[in-house]
């Protein structure tokens, strides 16, 4: 059973669900800083937030009601503040946004969400926020999905959203999808997101808590968790898929269609990380790690991320610089236990580094795989049959421009 | 019993010490490239290498002398080349380089140590080594200390030597010292120091290798491991500490002559570290991340790691940007475990976040704190007694540029 992508696609894509994205004025810039997806019936859902120790407001609400709750109906995204570090203060205010958002909605807070992204420590403009929530409820629209994505953009250059459709015996299902964040991005805590990431994912399918939770976690694993632009985790990261079974179309346990929607599912959030990476802040080049025949998983991913999160090679890819040596050194450094003498790198299908030494093929060659906005670096490991692959970006004069002088 | 440090001491401050730098023409700059450090006497050591898993040739030809040897004579060292990455061809380089100096030296090849800094992955080229070791034997003197600091420079701005006086009861002692290495700086690994750092120190005490290797130890721990520039770590970092006699004064073990030597070796240790950071590529501010009140070291140490090789932050010191979010932030995700509610930041004496939240002190006021070239990050966890410091660099427009530029 196969699934299509629907590039411009968006969260209103599936059948009953509405969204909207208004200008509410938490932002200095005056651009969009609210959105809100709703669904006209109850949801069942899968979710993953941030392990930071740190957690926001927001965070914790919606982590609250992911423990308690059965169903969801709306979630509240603000860009602009990200209500964290605010205490019990900001806990109220994340509680009294969803109520705000309840109330004008007809339907209980429990089932209510709220993310928040933006600047930490400072307290939530309340008023701001609640009329921003009456205008969105004014506001929401079947074909609102595009608007919600982009008012939850920060340093997003564009908006970020996509769909699939699934072709079943009984119809068919959709599933949207938008996501923003493209700093505040770093892979290295398991089974959750990272990054100032929020995303949210609409279905119509029907589909149980038990069935998402697996395929939440798992799709992060292999999605969001493979993405670093910066090596910083956010204390505000959230991702929500809410399903609201609007096409008929039941996902039984263990059916094909189970396996294509969570296809889809992995390919839609594999497709909104690859374009977090292609936005990431400042970034010139997108710059994919594989790392191959390692003795495990763990080794595999020791040296991809020392790899990716190198500041030296990341800056050495925004000069088009082959210096493979600061990639060797920071397989090296990485923890990871391999043989040094079987190593081989590859940039693209060029050989780079042999046996543990130069190949010997010229650096103005090696230069040409760099110059592309899109190259791979292989490694191989030679020890084992494991690998693992991570998706980065360089380092660039934008991008500490856009983080020294960065006030949302 | 007190010490006093000599600001412009250097290798040579001790008696029976000659050194050299000269330019052989490894460096396409011209810059001086080869410096070497000789004793007259046979010295007994004290060493530390780079844990990186690709160990450069000449890190595995020394470290296999300090395994082997009771005594160290002479030490060559040279920019603009590792020799790392080289196989078996690079071992046997790194042994004649050896090998070369011994002959002119007039002592076996076994009591020579190489230490190589500069482009991974390139073939040594010998007749070059080969000459300049002949050109640093005719140019050793008892005042080549500063010629030898200036010789050892890759991306440094400025040589890093420093000597200490001991006055001890049968006459003085003197320990004079050399760093290089201001990138590739990071200090995630334990008992041995990183960074594409070299350190030579030199004494004329009588003290013996055992109890310079727990100098050495103890010394690394609280000085070169304590610094971070960029978080990547070395494949050719080395220290050695070469011990004479030739002052006729013994260290006796447990002395209290011993504790001020140990004492002054640190002190050495850590202004050179200091030293370090301050020409951190690109760096605009020296920063001490000072996290106090923890459960434990290992708890205080991920949170002082992670703010200080956290992209974010650098990049906001670098902006003298006060948001703080970022510093809670890398608290967060670093894995410490704490009470989020308990946690006080301060930058030098002003207080930034009380109790997990802001502490209402103006923005303004904080960013007159990061105007300073130097400052002090203090992190109260309040959940035990102990506390770990590091010292760290900000990421410049001029770090990126010398990164994405750099060609030995």
């Amino acid at each position: 059973m196969n699934f299509k992508i629907i590039e411009n696609g968006s969260v209103t894509t599936p059948t009953g669900f509405k969204a909207a994205g208004v200008t509410c004025g938490l932002k200095k810039s005056g651009k969009p800083d609210l959105a809100m997806v709703a669904s006209e019936l109850p949801c069942s859902f899968g979710a993953a937030f941030t392990t930071c120790n740190f957690a926001a407001a927001p965070v914790q609400v919606s982590r609250s009601r992911a423990e308690h709750e059965k169903t969801v109906r709306a979630i509240v995204i603000n860009s602009g503040n990200a209500n964290a570090c605010t205490g019990a203060r900001g806990i109220a205010d994340a509680e009294a946004t969803c109520a705000a958002a309840a109330a004008k909605l007809g339907i209980p807070a429990r089932e209510v969400w709220v993310a928040s992204t933006g600047r930490i420590g400072v307290r939530m403009p309340m008023a701001t926020i609640e009329k921003g929530v009456g205008m969105a409820v004014e506001a929401l629209s079947a074909d609102g999905g595009i608007a919600a994505a982009e008012a939850i953009m920060t340093t997003d250059t564009v908006r970020k959203n996509v769909a699939a459709e699934i072709t079943a015996d009984g119809g068919k299902i959709h599933i949207g999808a938008m996501v923003k964040g493209v700093g505040m991005i770093d892979p290295q805590l398991r089974a959750v997101p990272h990054a100032t990431m929020i995303c949210v994912v609409t279905t119509d399918a029907g589909i149980s808590n038990t069935q998402l939770a697996g395929m939440v976690g798992a799709g992060v694993e292999d999605s969001f968790n493979r993405i670093t632009v910066d090596g910083d985790m956010s204390t505000n990261d959230t991702v929500l898929v809410m399903a609201n079974g609007a096409s008929g179309v039941n996902v039984a346990p263990g059916s094909e269609l189970e396996s294509a929607f969570a296809a889809a599912l992995l390919k839609i959030m594999q497709i909104l990380a690859r374009k977090q990476v292609m936005d990431g802040e400042g970034a010139t080049k997108f710059v994919e790690i594989d790392v191959v025949k390692a003795t495990d998983v763990e080794t595999a991913k020791l040296c991809a991320e020392a790899v990716a999160n190198s500041l030296l090679c990341k800056t050495a890819w925004f000069g088009g610089d082959p210096n493979w040596g600061r990639v060797v050194a920071a397989l090296g450094y990485s923890g990871a236990k391999f043989d040094p003498d079987k190593v081989n790198v590859f940039y693209n299908d060029k050989p780079v580094v042999i046996d543990g030494c130069d190949s010997g093929v010229a650096e103005s060659e090696l230069a040409k795989e760099l110059k592309n906005r899109e190259f791979k670096i292989l490694v191989e490991l030679n020890n084992g049959d494991a690998d693992y692959w991570v998706w980065t970006s360089d380092v660039s004069y934008e991008y500490v421009k856009i983080n020294a002088e960065y006030h949302t």
